[in-house]
């Protein structure tokens, strides 16, 4: 028989990448990189004098036609694979990432007349524009009583759907009447692809209110927030909502031809990054909690019962498995905290003896770090420096840290907020626990699990839990190629169903973390303490962060005019 | 009428310092520093292989005839002026810093029985060995209801000398027995140039306490602490108390040769080395408070009443200038947090901005930190990296810094910690008004205040007062010359009286910082906020500094035995 492949895109905020998969063996067989050309767009339209307000993050849908031009023909030109070899493809995306579009499906910034206008363009899942219209909706739902509320742990993300078209409806009614359709960027590229709009259940779930049993909220809710709103589940937001692992279509013989594929290729409906990753890490058995660390981690769970968990982004039924209920939650910075100490709180000593001892500066703060015994720094941390999602949803919150001496050394810093962040994931793997679910395994994928083992090793001792490592750099990519195959069939090479093909294709699990007695016993004394400040700061004993960022606006606003 | 010049020479903590000033115009006409040769000692003995425990910090007696030797003929020399045109000298020194001596003054670490013994050793005021003794006096002080207690803020510090006293006694018995005297290192250095032991009234007040009205605590007391030290007062801390300002004696021949100086010249009783800072500021009028800021800050204040004072250090009746009590508070890192921050928090590439700027670390700081508004950065910080002294008097507290978002820069944080520092005093000042005593005008001397103008205008804003900066560099040296002329009086060309001496020789007033009412407004907001945290924190609403202290140290011994 000869070699069949599946193809995973994962569409991310700086870049897409496509992976190549041995149908058979699961084998990562070629991956490949496209920075998008744009970025992310923050402060101008391109090629334009337009300025962005603060919290405007854009993007460009060209870049993500190019992933499909350059890395779809790269991964088959690095294996030295025909197209014929190639039986099914999938991609997974950020989300909620928006696209207004026409009928044609061109979206409206890619249109003369409508290219000069910030709210024509795709909305990146982290444009915080819609602020006052999330607060907005959360009222309402709250005063009506809305029983989706408590799906998303009874707090509504700017980050979502339906704040960004009330934002638009709002801030430009012009484009919101002009735009046909409001399409999750992952359905816009699905139906390039296919000519097929259909939208993918995962993100309809997590970031459109939508649920299998009681479809969207009602007309009535939606009228409540805006009267022309009242019909945008018909209108805008209409189109088929398909469960994950279902075939979109097939390929064009135009896309086909543009991404060096065969016509007809089978295209699996979409799904948002971080839930591809479970399938991908094969964190699909009750019990196992996949944390997707990057930038921000999140902490995803699959169960075959509906729990009300506090403070969680959301729990949708079919979200990620058929018939399973999928739930997500998450911290919104992880790899960015330590970033950002790199950059701001890193003296030049460390900077000069990383260098001198060849390593990188977070080499050498995390050798360092992991010399000193949990507790002899003498610090703890709120890992809140970008608010907190999980499980006190609270964008007010702000970053702490405690115990400062004189004699206190950057590396000690460093290791707090390692811990800072661990303490916030032992606090939502209580909630989830509180709500009735069992947590019992720890699996790990993402950017920083493979490359700091001791981060993987306090995660184990704060959590008292075995941590596993999943192998590949691209799970996200690879949960993508996993709907891809079940997209194809075994009619086609592919597979019949979702867990059938994790058990085939699903990276495997590199390195595993045991708890150390010793020093989770010290972390059970620590994470009290962090427990305490948590609930101080976050359950209205001291709302000093959010009066802080109040008097901080109030200052910034009056010396400039511009926060920027 | 020939010139005539008075000598001050104060001992710090690293060095030694001589002003030679003007009796008439009172200009400082020369100065010269000794570094102390052993600087302060605490790894191990002098020219041995004894260790010494933490917290052991000693000095080495022969560095202070150092200072007398070398820099009291050199500010001669420089000023080209003979002996015969000095007419007094006195000394100011850090406290409570102790010599153990035998029968002829000679200090009992210079006795080769006795070099190998670390309690045979100054203890320099920031020796912390007695921590246990000072909590024990104080437990007892407090069952007993000595009313001594309430005049240094309810609580006794472990820098003290009874502490230093029992310490010995405690460890090293036989040191005990074999010191004639336990001296302040000011009397000691005063008897060692006049052959006569004269204790001042103004450490023996502040650190002993002892007081004009009750002389020192009860034998009862003492024997309460162990029966050996019942007698202490009449053994080893026997001899003289007199009032800042008097005559302790005339310069003998042999040291008159060794410094370069006349026999016979007038020498004053020594005084403390903050306290000096009041006379040389002449920061001597009711309601005006003296910052005394360096590494710390002294907080002085002069009145004719006595108060009871939340957390002070002390309440001296004729501590500084006779018929007035003397008060004393203080923050215990100011320049030592600064000086921290840039060590250990400024990223490299402030340092490089900083050489391209043709700056220091701290001056770029300082300017990128004023072009900030009051509350711009929306960080608020607990100033209490070496622990709180007034008014919460409690070594477990530490620092902590709240409101660090991604976007937190270095210059923001560095003006959060002076903003502290600022908070801490407004505190202070708070603490001295409620319990009756006015204050209405804030005069700064030490190291910090004319270097970095921002600070003080944040202290302006903070405490909504005007502050006077004061032009010298060596205000406690001034002070000391002060009653270098006191103590030659008029007949030898000096002054008959502290108040006149202080209206003729004080150093003078440079510049005055306003409060920006705008500014004031947005610091009102901040401190509420501060004092809200520091009562959270320091008032038993969340112990958690003291807890993470203790996890720290257990931690700490655990790992190696040493937690040096």
């Amino acid at each position: 028989m000869r070699e069949q492949f599946v193809i995973g895109i994962d569409f991310g905020t700086e870049s897409g990448r496509a992976v190549l998969v041995d149908v058979r063996s699961g084998k990562e067989v070629a991956h490949h990189v496209t920075p998008y050309r744009h970025g992310v767009i923050s402060e101008r339209l391109p090629e334009s004098d337009v300025l962005l307000k603060p919290d405007a993050y854009l993007q460009h849908p060209d870049d993500y036609l190019e992933v499909l031009e350059t890395s779809v023909p790269s991964v088959l030109q690095q294996a030295g694979i025909k197209p014929e070899s190639v039986v099914g493809l999938g991609i997974d995306f950020t989300s909620s990432t928006m696209v207004p579009v026409d009928r044609q499906l061109v979206p409206l910034c890619r249109k003369p007349e409508w290219n000069r206008h910030p709210h024509a363009w795709v909305k990146l899942w982290k444009h915080h524009g819609p602020k006052a219209e999330a607060e907005k909706i959360d009222r309402i739902a709250k005063e009506r009583g809305e029983p989706w509320l408590s799906r998303y742990g009874g707090k509504v993300s700017s980050e979502w759907m339906i704040p960004k078209c009330l934002e638009i409806l709002g801030e430009a009614p012009e484009v919101y009447h002009a735009a046909d359709l409001f399409l999750e960027a992952a359905d816009w590229v699905v139906a390039l692809m296919t000519g097929e709009v259909k939208r993918n259940l995962c993100a309809a779930g997590f970031k459109s209110f939508w649920s299998k049993s009681d479809g969207y909220p009602s007309e009535d809710f939606f009228a409540a927030l805006d009267p022309r709103f009242a019909d945008i589940t018909r209108t805008k937001l209409r189109g088929e909502i398909c469960p994950v692992g279902e075939r979109a279509g097939r390929l064009t013989p135009a896309m086909a031809e543009r991404m060096g594929l065969r016509p007809g290729l089978p295209v699996a409906v979409g799904i948002v990054d971080a839930h591809a990753s479970v399938l991908g890490a094969g964190a699909v058995d009750p019990g196992e909690m996949l944390l997707v660390m990057g930038t921000s981690t999140c902490h995803m769970l699959i169960s075959d019962e509906e729990y009300e968990v506090e403070g969680i982004s959301g729990v949708v039924e079919d979200g990620i498995l058929p018939g399973m209920y999928a739930y997500e939650a998450g911290q919104p910075a992880v790899g960015d905290l330590f970033a950002w100490f790199i950059k701001q709180g890193v003296p030049e000593y460390v900077q000069r003896e990383a260098q001198s001892e060849g390593m990188t500066v977070f080499q050498w703060l995390e050798q360092r770090a992991a010399q000193l015994r949990p507790g002899e720094s003498g610090l703890l941390a709120l890992d809140w420096f970008n608010g907190n999602r999980s499980i006190l949803d609270n964008a007010h919150l702000s970053g702490l840290i405690i115990g400062y001496t004189l004699g206190t050394r950057p590396e000690e810093i460093f290791r707090a907020l390692m811990e800072a962040t661990a303490f916030g994931t032992r606090m939502i793997i209580d909630a989830y626990r509180a709500s009735g679910l069992g947590v019992n395994q720890l699996v790990a994928c993402g950017g920083l699990p493979q490359s700091n083992q001791l981060l993987m090793q306090i995660y184990a001792d704060v959590t008292g839990m075995e941590i596993a490592v999943v192998s590949s750099k691209h799970t996200s990519a690879v949960g993508a190629a996993i709907l891809g195959s079940v997209a194809a069939g075994s009619a086609e090479g592919g597979y019949d169903s979702i867990p059938e093909a994790v058990r085939r294709l699903a990276c495997p699990r590199v390195k595993k973390f045991q708890p150390i007695p010793e020093q989770e016993k010290v972390y059970q004394r620590l994470f009290r303490e962090y427990k305490i400040l948590h609930d101080y700061f976050g359950r209205g004993g001291n709302d000093v962060m959010k009066r802080l960022k109040q008097i901080r606006e109030e200052a910034g606003f009056s010396a400039s005019g511009d926060h920027r």
